[in-house]
């Protein structure tokens, strides 16, 4: 941590910063400059942030110099690059996978027309939410159980692996006996609850950005599954909130490259709640593979029309394998090689 | 629900559109204008837009017309405005309130000595976390059940009403035993789980809007509290993200005025959280009374030095009288009458 | 400049850092933590900035620590206030001024009606735009030179300084001789031609915060004015653009107390242009007086629903002296004196 | 545009709004919902909003329905694609093309290096900054006239054509001279001087997108353009102002596929300014591609450590060649063919 004082601080002022660092048993370190004093603090970011600091006389603010999170970090483990392995499809690294499937479980022939076109066009996993967190009261909330059980016989038709939203703790168990990967979602991504409840499974878990969460902060909550001793996590890109209203969210390509650069973890990008509009989701998956994307996870129907939630945005299930072909093409130019099971 | 056609949209395509509004059960209106051609659907929103009209050939784009949320909503009550009452202390309407008390309960001294300030000051209401949501998983996360009993004696002591955070559902029964109103956190805002019970125990909610949620969104959170029949939510506004780095949050003083034409329930302002600065707190509480906001909740602390968190933008408990009679003065000059126990 | 080294940067990496440092004619103060060495780099932001060290070798960030402004900055005149001082109306320091009129001058009619509801409710200075920048190049862009012309007889006919913004540097003369004040709008806060320009005529310049620009660089805008000699800018926060689609823009209240902080310069708030709409704009004058502005600008019209431009928004003429009595009530609780010429 | 009146609004209400709407000559059409109506004024935008409808008794809203562009919409054309052509080389429809070269123009020997690199890696057109728009009046300002003398050697030397930017329309000359296109940069998106003047020279005008603004005022802006009978404007999206401080800008990518929906206007992607940093350009250079972009716009230099400006973006120039290959392949995945000139 640096604090840097304001110009004109007086002499006391950067002793008693100096005394309050030490006495919270950081080292200090002053650096005078013509017009500025920056007193470094070496020590643990949260605890010398709340020694109340930043209000104190002459403090102008303070810098953090160290990333809060550590298990996360691409130093972590020196450069490696972490491979999530599930039921034998590989995630990260040079692997590139790609997880569809319709974003309701709605019926069981839906369920697994889908679940075989996935199957069909070579795909590695399959998506479908039982639980649906719904920003209406009165919107579908998904079949639940019933929907976990519909899951379950895709899983034993195809072989596919499932990938499936958790969204309250006391479903946990029902989750994790369908799920090989327990999927929190962008609204749950500091549920701190579910994040430590979900590492404890020891299952793959993939964490979808919040619309407004900074990278720093989808790490930190990455930290939260990892510090349980579950080094599965998979992050997913779907989009930010910004001020433009031609679409629904934004798709924040630049933290594609940008998390690896900051971590060992898989990357992965949802194009389709990005979009939310079905003529999109193409160009933002192949801008995906070509950023270097680890994966995508899409949404596909066999009929959209008919879909009960989200059906605008959902590719149509004859047409995936053909758009399958052309996104596993750019990560090829990406550099990836192409899973194939 | 509005469908705006496009330019050069054929007339089978419009036959097409008016087909699928009226199998889902919605009456079609058509409107003929120069360039464009309109199709109002009559019926619910959330059904007409899983249509998947947005894909549809000649569709351009689907304009909401009604607004999502019923029981929040300010027609629901013709006018008449929402007042919540605490133990005698009412907020809403013409009546201004003001909740105080320490970010974190830390220990018996603190939250004693806090809650005593408060009730001298002539504050309503205590408020005090005994569970916190804290970005890093290494952060202190609040004493809980014993923090807990520390509320229930500072109630005790001071005759003050309670407002504590519920972060975790199987925490429920605990928490509210003690609070007399009980916190949402903004990172739980769209937490269904959380609300849903948190209406379901009858006791107020106060609810802090998510750090990038539109009022819509707020306004539907809330509305996931009142169809469980507790009419008794009271809004928050604590700051939205922004591009400006300059503080921690944007206090979105619109809201107050917006929020009082959208809605019956009462807004009160966390001048805290937003500012992260101790300087800044006192400007924006007069602001939010002036603003015509039905209270605030503000974070006080007998030493913010020595805070467990977030000392830095804590009011200074001594201080805190002369700061509520400037805030009170400012209320009262934008039409509120003040609550006196 | 702080140059934050990546965990794991070799001795030669810092020592290359260190040399390109000094090579720019810096000093380098080196702090090595636990995990993290600090190169401090003692000299001009710009150059350091410059000297390519982001892509260096075993460099993670860098840190700026001089604020970029200079004559901007509160240190700059160690805590004296500016106070504009325009024909005898005081604006900053303790001083609260109102700048009211019309948004467009349409008629001379309506130009004078609303000068004299202006003077005649006792606000000190008086607004109307002859050239208006218009997103659409369909729009009405003003009436230009004719326009200028009704300003100068509102201005013999009432006594009030005219506020009047510049849009094109070949109208500067034009715009010099009927101004008192010269307005920059938001769109041009970035214009450098013309801060330049402006800054030369010596006259007070109103500069108007960019819709996303942050306080820095409003400031750094302000820079360009104040480095012609030019002591007299007046900061307007106008409102930002977020995510929220509920209003226009979003009002930044919080740029009121924090620009208070970083520099000497006045601070006022346009309520207009922010709300959109008639019913906020009390609400949000209320707010801005309550937080410390130095004053307000805001479009009033006699007949708002006959307005070429932003009727909806203008406040009903009639009605003006009303509400600046509410405002300056409140201004004066925020510890200010109302300026009566 | 859709007046939508208030639940509750009265008949009277309805009344006054169509009598408004049909005083202003456009035709009103009322439709009733079941708990609202809605009045569609058929007639033009501009006029309809500044009637004050928003401001008027049991109005709830108003929504546009036609766009406010029609040169620049795609219906303009008819599907047609704009090809922008400049001495030979083709950008947009099919066509890809790339422009290149330094940020500021800095000394002869950087600028025909950094061309002859462009000319030798096969890139279609030459870039390079005289006059330089800076936040900080202390920066460097660019060589001006200087500069563009260098510019016309460097196209002398190389045939490439020159892409510069005009900051000044006093300017417009000079660098008209010079430039074989004009560049009008984000923060003159809304410079409505500029970008009419720089119309009216027929020549091709890049237009960058501003930090903020959206897709509909990026239309808008080159509008301003296209009603000077000038019909060769590229749009070009160089990354937006979020939330996240992680990076610079966040490149918008999904602005590239939106684009090519609502404008037949060919769309540029710059990787640099967005990504501020050197290993991020090729991911998004990629990305762009792969989108759908017509081109792209990069930074190279000889030696980025010594540029004046911006070098830690700056692509080596050495290295050109190799990455336009790899952007090559994947704009032809992506379905463009590559000029050759």
């Amino acid at each position: 941590m640096m604090i840097v004082m304001k110009e004109g601080a007086t002499e006391e002022q950067i002793a008693a910063v100096v005394e309050r660092v030490e006495a919270a048993g950081a080292h200090a370190d002053v650096s005078r400059g013509e017009l500025v004093t920056v007193v470094g603090a070496i020590g643990d970011r949260e605890h010398v942030q709340n020694l109340g600091l930043e209000g104190a006389p002459g403090v102008d603010h303070l810098v953090p110099i160290l990333k809060p999170y550590k298990l996360a970090s691409e130093q972590y483990k020196r450069g490696e690059r972490t491979v999530v392995e599930v039921d034998g499809r590989k995630i990260g690294g040079s692997h590139f996978a790609t997880i569809a499937g319709p974003c309701t479980v709605e019926s069981r022939e839906v369920m697994l027309e889908a679940a075989r076109a996935v199957r069909d066009a070579g795909a590695q996993l399959l998506r479908g939410g039982a639980y649906k967190p719904r920003t209406s009261p009165y919107s579908f909330q998904g079949l639940g159980d019933a929907g976990l059980k519909l899951l379950a016989e895709a899983k034993e038709d195809t072989g596919l692996p499932i990938v499936t939203e958790l969204l309250d703790v006391r479903d946990l168990d029902a989750v994790a006996q369908v799920a090989d990967v327990i999927q929190l979602g962008a609204r749950n991504m500091q549920n701190y609850t579910l994040l430590t409840e979900a590492g404890r499974t020891g299952k793959p878990v993939l964490l979808k950005r919040g619309l407004s969460a900074t990278l720093e902060e989808l790490l930190m909550a990455a930290e939260y599954v990892l510090k349980e001793g579950n080094p599965n996590v998979l992050l997913c890109e779907r989009g930010i909130r910004t001020f433009e209203t031609g679409y629904r969210f934004t798709l924040d390509i630049m933290a594609v490259p940008v998390l690896r650069e900051l971590t060992h973890l898989p990357v992965i990008v949802d194009p389709s709640h990005a979009a939310g509009k079905r003529s999109l989701v193409e160009p933002l998956s192949l801008a995906a593979a070509a950023a270097g994307a680890d994966g995508i996870i899409v949404e596909i129907h066999p009929c959209p029309e008919d879909a009960v939630c989200d059906g605008p945005q959902a590719l149509v299930a004859d047409q995936f394998a053909d758009y399958l072909r052309r996104v596993e093409a750019v990560a090829e130019l990406a550099g990836k090689q192409l899973e194939t099971v």
